[in-house]
């Protein structure tokens, strides 16, 4: 991977949401859907040193977009809606 | 637990009221309903540096939101959301 | 009193205000109506080191919620709802 | 005086202003009205120094409020309301 | 002059603007109109070192407010409307 | 090139986008489409120190606006538009 | 030139721009179109230490004013209207 994330961002690896595709979960009304991702890369600007590559972000499933570069596909969060890590 | 906070949240795990669902307490008009939890982890943002785990939370009935993450459910508050500590 | 006030929050035992029910007190147009309260906990985070336990705040009279907190009832100011200290 | 100011709240005694009483001033359309009254408490978090008690602040005569405390009257105005001293 | 600036004021003595009132000027559509005043009074909480007593202060026409106190009348500015200084 | 960057601006020459011009290239609706650009000059005041001359900074495609210097053409970015760097 | 500039301003003579009035040149849909200007006085809270006297600044052409001081003309720009530096 060649590309770094700049400022706040976080760049992650979205994990595949299987459950979702076989229909086997019932989602619970009083829950925030959330979603993780491999941290692959950490901008300068985060100020939680607990964000780190190699651990996994736990995050709103709405939150912040998909970009690709020169062929690579991730995801991009503000540190912000970093919700949880694992 | 395998899930840590990030950022200024905090997870907690609600206790449950009981009372609401017996029916028997009349709530009182002049009150903002709470709610407790016990913190089980605490982002490295969170300023108020009394905000543990293992103590108790006392927070707005209706701030913040729930999660599921890998079949664990709790309770997700910005650290600002918490009024008291027990 | 088991809880304490996390944050910027300031915890107080409103005083009963018997003069009001009594009407006896015609009250001033141009004044803002105020309450006083005991202090009975300080957040970490308030900045005004003055505000403390034991002194009586007082407060603007529609500022703040009660709460009430395994029985035990009392009212929650953000520290800069605070006018005065006595 | 028993009570004094919390945060970054300036007490004053407005002086009384017999001149408009008289009917003798004629306003200046171009002028704010101003009012004047001595400072009898500074809160802590005021950060201009030369804010000090038993100086004459001068102020927006519509800015502030009125209270009063245990049959006090006073005017209440925030750090930043006050224009100059004397 | 007894009275001083509080916070972040400036108090200037406006010049006359005799310039106008003999409608020798042809304001220029471009030009946003300026008034210049002699600085007497700058507050403690002015940041720009520079905004002293004994100056003249550039500042837009429409900018601050006239105040009179004990019978001096003086042009009361923010320090950031203050464009320049002579 | 002789114009360098002012405050927290970034300069980048964008690079030509000729997949885009094939046709080739079917748009992923859940992506945001990106842009990249050579730096040329960072601004003093930009704080992810990562950003620096001779690196290829990714940005949203529609972010910033384009200017001409003495005929020389490139892209202005604020440093918060900068999503990653190569 | 007596006058200096105050706080984050800067004062500018802006080049004339001639290349428009002879009708030359097509401007390009896709550029903002900018103005430069000789720097001829910094204000004392400007950031960027770059922003020097004697440099060109590069600005957008619609930002800041003009102003005439005892007779001379120049232009207003806050610190953070300024792209690049020549």
């Amino acid at each position: 991977m060649r590309v770094i994330a700049a400022n706040d961002n976080v760049f992650v690896i979205r994990e595949s949401s299987d459950t979702e595709e076989g229909g086997l979960i019932i989602p619970d009304e009083a829950q925030k859907p959330t979603n993780k991702g491999a941290i692959i890369s950490v901008g300068k600007l985060v100020r939680d040193k607990g964000i780190q590559e190699k651990r996994i972000a736990v995050f709103n499933k709405h939150a912040g977009f998909a970009i690709s570069v020169d062929g690579v596909e991730f995801h991009v969060l503000k540190e912000n809606y970093i919700i949880g890590l694992i």
